[in-house]
């Protein structure tokens, strides 16, 4: 037992039962004593140190008191399970003072190396990686370094350029050069924290993205769901919770999160009046507005916006990859102003490099060539994955062809929960409908993406999901 | 009046009341109507718009109850103040309302283009690009892509563990892996976030730094100035305000920021003392530990900590780029594992493809090599530059050779807010002491940066200085 030799009783004005009991947290910390780990009896430690035993005892009582050792069942005192609870940096015992919610971790249901459904990934074996590489190389050289200095907190001027062009000619948003931000995530983040106060009521999408949820509780909003239907949300229910004074509305109308949806032209001009007529903002995430394969594209709702009323949040992850951590934010000018300020204060800018090299790519054609190619494939891989879910599982699947989207919304006639279990356990990982609900209820439903899959993956998927189908397994 | 002529009651099936009602918020909204202006007579509004006048009262009513407007001394009925009230986004007319405090925006006061002395600016001429770009794409590579899929918040594992290597065995720090951050501000927003409640007590050095003192801002802390003399941070000052009950204190032991000196050890011990008598945390920024000149490097707080007290903070900005976005948080794991779920809410994750590039770079030398040559340049640089500002302005110009750090803090005998202004106008900036100051006031020190300046540079930026000097434009 290394400890009992490493242990050494270090002097000081303090009593030698509490310098004792120091020695053993430190032990701990410095992780040579680990989580179930036995203690020597008390008598042996008195001999080894020269102490009396009662003074050995208040050390171990005193550790016990602070939750450090328990007594097992063998009699012997070992190293206890250190809990998930936060401890404050200074004092072991006592719980951490967040001062704002800090949400559970969710790690994914499958461990690593599953082969999931998981929706919204892109596929990444096809990056234009030589010519990122080159395009940051070159960025980094033409200025002699100077770009990796510290720099504009509202993103590469270059890449705000490229990203308002492209929003102006592709999506009829007539704006400010956009905020350069990392990933949507961090524009959801960094909106909720300048436009909300603690206690306001924010809506969402009852069915929804919870990463945006948990960024606008950390502001402290609270959260009213707005039912969703087979077109989107519900213009009706959401003028129910604009009377009871809403702050803002956030939504995904282009392909509804997670059903996939396109909110239709009237529900769209119904949120805009609700939204000047009850004075809420308007959060738009248009996640992947580029993969749209059926029918003409449809504007976002900011591009209808005459007041300012809609601020508009996009990122690169699906069309290029979310690794790169590029997203941006449209919005009125003083939203723009205020939402840098915080950026400043958060994490101070993005990688000017990177942005530089994207913006370039996005220049040469290199972006707008890979988007299309990959708008191609993924269309393809929607109808392919469509047809083969249907002629092997037709019988207790159904879904609605999306017109866009990397996944399927797909309702179950069998109990979806205990088929991902038995997925999971097969190693095939997807999503159901209760992860997607405000109120975390089941549903009938679960998210199919397809987009990061070759057909091969594709077999494998479906074989799994055959083995695993609760009916079967009777 | 102009709201008068424009008013129109809209139609609707609503009753009357409320349109009205209705249409007033309206013209507030747009600005029409402000706080303070005074409404027509509830007579004159239903003459004018043909309504009973106990419809007009009835609207007025609710307008109170809402809190649009109030009934002012003089009996005119106002448009109310509005200040706690929400307001739309995008009424670029208006303040948009804040959750968090965001201070006014500091931009550096030269234009871009100057020469500066700003402290703290590596040089960056001298970066193994080649190497990064390579190592980046070779990551990309390798996985095919998969690297930039979604990733851990906690940072890429193996430059993780490249990182607790270093801090192991060149700072004598035993700790879990560190979190990787986007730069040291990331770790400091992400720490107070976590660690900090509106109104808790933090004490600063009161020459400081204060991005970190915005990022503490932001989570509702209150800072309390420690004051700095020429070993560092006055511990018996430290311990008069820890008495009024701190939540945590944020220092600069190493290299104080920015005056330099590095902090004796007899009050590196009394600061641990002083965190666990009274039980703060100590949150120890270590942002240019690898620049050290002269005598033994001076392990961190964090090394002596037994008792998870230091939550320790570095960077890859000043070893390599600030444009890199690499910073990393060392604490107890309950911290690390908090901070790291609030990451997710923040931003999702850093750069894997980066984070593994740079791991790859520390593991094969690269790094190590590159930080090895650029301490001879900066330590020859220091000297250089010391000699050549004594000789030039040594009449007026006074300082202690700091043992190591990007730069000096030097005190003058003539007015430096005059002399930075006119150097300013001359094209070259430094930043005076008032700029460090948690009260803003003035001091007759100013910060000189050489790190990122050649003998050229070093030539032209003493001439401004010289021909600027207050003295000499008499």
């Amino acid at each position: 037992m290394p400890w009992e030799t490493s242990l050494v009783l270090p002097d000081g004005d303090q009593p030698a039962w509490l310098r004792l009991a120091d020695a053993v947290v430190a032990e701990v910390r410095r992780g040579r004593l680990r989580p179930g780990d036995a203690l020597p009896g008390t008598r042996r430690v008195a001999e080894q140190l020269g102490l009396h035993r009662n003074t050995v005892l208040r050390a171990w009582s005193e550790l016990a008191g602070q939750g450090w050792i328990t007594a097992s069942q063998g009699g012997a005192t070992r190293i206890a399970e250190l809990p998930e609870r936060p401890r404050p940096v200074g004092t072991p015992a006592r719980g951490v003072p967040f001062a704002l919610e800090v949400p559970p971790d969710e790690p994914p249901p499958w461990p690593t190396g599953t082969l999931t459904l998981a929706g919204g990934r892109p596929e990444l074996r096809h990056l234009p990686t030589a010519e990122l590489a080159r395009a940051w190389r070159g960025a980094v050289r033409r200025t002699r370094g100077q770009i990796l200095a510290y720099g504009d907190p509202e993103g590469h001027p270059r890449l705000r350029e490229a990203l308002r062009r492209m929003l102006a000619t592709e999506r009829g948003l007539v704006a400010e050069a956009p905020l350069v931000t990392r990933g949507a995530q961090q524009a959801l983040y960094l909106l909720a924290h300048a436009l909300f106060r603690p206690g306001d009521k924010v809506a969402v999408e009852a069915y929804g993205y919870p990463p945006a949820w948990a960024a606008f509780r950390s502001a402290g909003a609270e959260l009213l769901g707005v039912e969703v239907d087979d077109q989107g949300l519900v213009t009706e229910h959401l003028e129910i919770l604009a009377r009871q004074g809403l702050r803002a509305l956030y939504c995904t109308p282009h392909h509804q999160y997670p059903t996939m949806v396109t909110l239709p032209a009237a529900r769209r001009l119904e949120v805009l009046r609700l939204a000047s007529r009850y004075g809420f903002a308007i959060i738009e995430d248009d996640y992947d507005n580029e993969f749209h394969f059926r029918g003409r594209p449809v504007h976002p709702l900011a591009s209808l916006d005459r007041s300012g009323t809609v601020a508009y949040v996009g990122t690169l992850s699906k069309v290029l990859a979310p690794g790169l951590r590029v997203g941006f934010l449209a919005a009125a000018p003083p939203v723009l102003r205020a939402v840098a300020r915080l950026r400043r204060i958060v994490d101070r800018q993005g990688d000017t490099a990177t942005e530089s090299a994207l913006a370039e790519l996005i220049d040469d054609g290199t972006v707008p060539r890979h988007l299309r190619r990959m708008r191609r494939l993924y269309a393809t891989r929607q109808a392919r994955f469509a047809s083969a879910l249907h002629e092997r599982l037709g019988d207790v699947l159904s879904w609605t062809l999306p017109a866009g989207g990397l996944s399927l919304w797909v309702e179950s006639r069998v109990d979806v929960e205990q088929w991902s279990r038995t997925a999971a356990s097969l190693g095939l990982g997807f999503e159901t409908a209760s992860r997607f609900r405000l109120d975390h209820e089941a549903r009938p439903y679960f998210r199919a993406g397809f987009a990061a899959l070759d057909d091969e993956e594709v077999r494998t998927a479906l074989e799994r999901l055959c083995t695993a189908r609760p009916d079967a397994l009777r």
